[in-house]
C-alpha cells in the first residue's frame, strides 16, 4: 500500500480523500492543515488531522504527500518546503511562474533525495500532455486550446470584488463556431474574443446600481474587456440552487498536414467534460502520486513534470498486464 | 541530426519519407527493401536503396531504423532481426500476439545493446495511451473504443477474396447513437453490432451473381456476420475516383464517477480524424524513432512500448523549452 498524506483540506483536499479511496493500492494516513486541526472533519473518521509545521515527525509514515492548497498563496512556498522531506505532487497552475516553481522544488527535492511532480491536473496537466504529443507527431501543425463551459474561480472572485456584488459565478464558454473551424483543419487565426465568451451570474446588493455593476464587469481589463461578456442578475436562491457545482472541461485540438503535397488534413482532439473540476483534478493527482512514489523507489529524484513520466508509472498493474489489457 | 533508415517501401514506407522530412532534426540515410532496389524510386532522389540482408554493413551510419512492413508477413520476423543491430521502431498491430512479439524483440535488442519501440501508431499507439491514462485517472470508469469512419485494409482484402469480386473497399463506421450514449456518461453495455456498422463498395466481375456475392459478404464470420453490413456495387471508375485514399480515425471515450456519492460524471475523450491513415502512422513512428534513439543514447536498452516512454523523449526541444511552450 502507498501511504498518502493530504496537505490542505479545502475543495481539492476533500476531493483528494475520495480519489485515494478509489485506488486500491493507496491508503490515506494523515491530513495536514494550517487551520485548527479540531475544526476539520475528514470523510474517513479515523484519519488523524495534524497541524502543518510538525509534518517532519511523520516522514517514516508517509510515502507521498499530495499538496492541495492554492497555487498563489500556498503551493509556491509549501511544495518546496515539503519536497525536502517527502515525495510530493501538486497542481501548481500559474503558467508564467512554473519555471521558477520548478527550480525551487527541484533544488529542495534533490537536497532531500525526494521526488516531486508539479503542475499535474488537467491544464496544466493532461491538456499540456496532449499539446506536446500532438506537436511532436504533427510538427507542421497548430494547437488550439478551448476551455469550458465551466466555472472559473478566478473570474468569479474578480466579479465578487466589485462594489455592489454580494456573490457571483463566472462561466467560461468556448465558441462552437471557432471549435468547428479548428476541427475542419482550416488552422484559423482566432482572436481572444473569437475563442471564448464569458457569462456572469451575479447576486447584487439591494441598493446596487445594476447598470453600473454590469459596466464595471464588462470593462474589467484582463478578465473581461477582451471578451463578449453577458451579465445576468439572479437571486441568492437561484445561485445556490443552480450554480453551486464546479463543472469544467475543454478541448485541445491540433491539426496538421501530411502527404506528397500537404493534401491530407490530420486532426487530433482531446477533450474533457467534467461535472466537478476539483474532483477530477484530485483523481489526476492520485495517479501522479503513485508515479512520484514509484520513481523515488527506483532512485529517480528531483522535480518532474508530466512530460518526464512514462505512462506505465500511473498504473498499479504490471507491464505484462497493461500490455494485454490496454495496448 | 538523427540518421534514419526505412525498412520496406510500400504505403507506409513512402509516407515515412515525408514524415522524416517534416522533422528538422532527422535525415533519411537509406531505404532497405526486399524487392529489387532498382525498382524503387524514392521521393528524395539521392537516397540509396539497398537490398535487405546487407543492412549490417550500415550499422555505423544509421541511428534508428523505422520498420514499415506489414505485421503478419514482415514485422514479426524483421523487427527482432533488425533489433539486434539497430535501434528500431515498428507499428506491429496484431493485438493478441504483441506479448510474444515483445519478448522476441526484447531478447534481440538486449543482446545487441539496442533500443526497440514496438506497436506505436494510433491503435495500438495513441489510443492505447489514452485507454491507460484514462483508466489510471478514473479507475471507477469504463473505456470504449470506436473506429472510423475509415478504410479497413483487412476487411477490404476479405471482400476481395470472394469469388466474383474484382476489387473492393470496406469502411468501418462507428454508430453515432452509441457514441452519444457513451459521452453522456451512461456506461452502456454495447454489443459488437451496436458499436459499428460496415459498408462495402464492391466492383463485381461481369458475370458475377450479385445476390450471392452480397450474401457471402454479410455472412462472413469474424469479418461481417456480427455487424450490420451494407454492400454497394459500383463501377471500377467510381472506386478509383471516390475510394482511393485511406482515411481513418476514431474515438477513445472513458467515463467514470467521482464525488461524495459518485454523483459526478467525468468524461475523457480522445479522437482522431485522419485523411490518411498511413501518413499519420508514419508521423507517429517518426516521433517514437526520436525517442528510441534518445533512450539508447542514455543507455536504456531492450524493448519498450508507448507506456514506457516519457513524453519529453518525443520532442526535439529541451525540457526548459517544452515547459515554457506547452505546459
Amino acid at each position: 500500500m502507498i501511504r498518502v498524506g493530504i496537505v490542505g483540506y479545502g475543495n481539492l483536499g476533500r476531493s483528494m480523500e475520495h480519489a485515494i479511496a478509489q485506488n486500491d493500492d493507496m491508503e490515506l494516513r494523515y491530513i495536514f492543515t494550517r487551520r485548527e486541526p479540531l475544526s476539520i472533519k475528514p470523510i474517513t473518521a479515523d484519519v488523524p488531522v495534524i497541524a502543518t509545521g510538525t509534518e517532519f515527525k511523520y516522514c517514516d509514515e508517509i510515502d507521498v504527500m499530495v499538496m492541495c492548497g492554492g497555487s498563489a498563496n500556498d503551493l509556491h512556498t509549501q511544495t518546496p518546503q515539503f519536497a525536502r522531506n517527502f515525495n510530493v505532487v501538486d497542481s501548481y497552475d500559474i503558467h508564467a511562474k512554473i519555471p521558477e516553481h520548478y527550480k525551487k522544488v527541484n533544488d529542495a527535492a534533490k537536497a532531500g533525495g525526494k521526488t516531486a511532480v508539479i503542475s499535474v491536473g488537467w491544464d496544466p496537466g493532461l491538456f499540456s500532455l496532449n499539446r506536446l504529443i500532438s506537436k511532436a507527431i504533427l510538427p507542421h501543425g497548430k494547437s488550439y486550446t478551448f476551455w469550458g463551459r465551466g466555472v472559473s474561480q478566478g473570474h468569479s472572485a474578480a466579479v465578487r470584488s466589485i462594489d455592489g456584488v454580494l456573490d457571483a459565478r463566472q462561466y467560461t464558454v468556448p465558441i462552437l463556431n471557432a471549435i468547428e473551424s479548428v476541427r475542419s483543419g482550416n488552422n484559423p487565426e482566432l482572436s481572444t474574443r473569437q475563442k471564448h465568451k464569458r457569462e456572469c451570474f451575479v447576486v447584487a446588493k439591494n441598493d446596487a446600481d445594476l447598470m453600473k455593476v454590469e459596466q464595471e464587469i464588462v470593462a474589467m481589463p484582463d478578465y473581461f474587456a477582451d471578451y463578449d461578456t453577458s451579465v445576468y442578475f439572479i437571486s441568492k436562491e437561484e445561485l445556490e440552487n443552480k450554480h453551486l457545482t464546479l463543472p469544467h472541461g475543454g478541448f485541445v485540438i491540433h491539426s496538421g498536414k501530411t502527404g506528397d503535397n500537404n493534401e491530407s488534413n490530420q486532426v487530433i482532439e482531446f477533450s474533457l467534460k467534467l461535472d466537478s473540476n476539483p474532483e477530477f483534478t484530485a483523481n489526476v493527482l492520485a495517479a501522479y502520486a503513485r508515479a512520484a512514489y514509484r520513481l523515488n523507489s527506483e532512485g529517480t529524484v528531483g522535480c518532474k513534470t508530466i512530460y518526464d513520466i512514462a505512462p506505465s508509472y500511473l498504473c498499479a498493474e504490471s507491464n505484462d498486464v497493461i500490455i494485454r489489457m490496454y495496448l
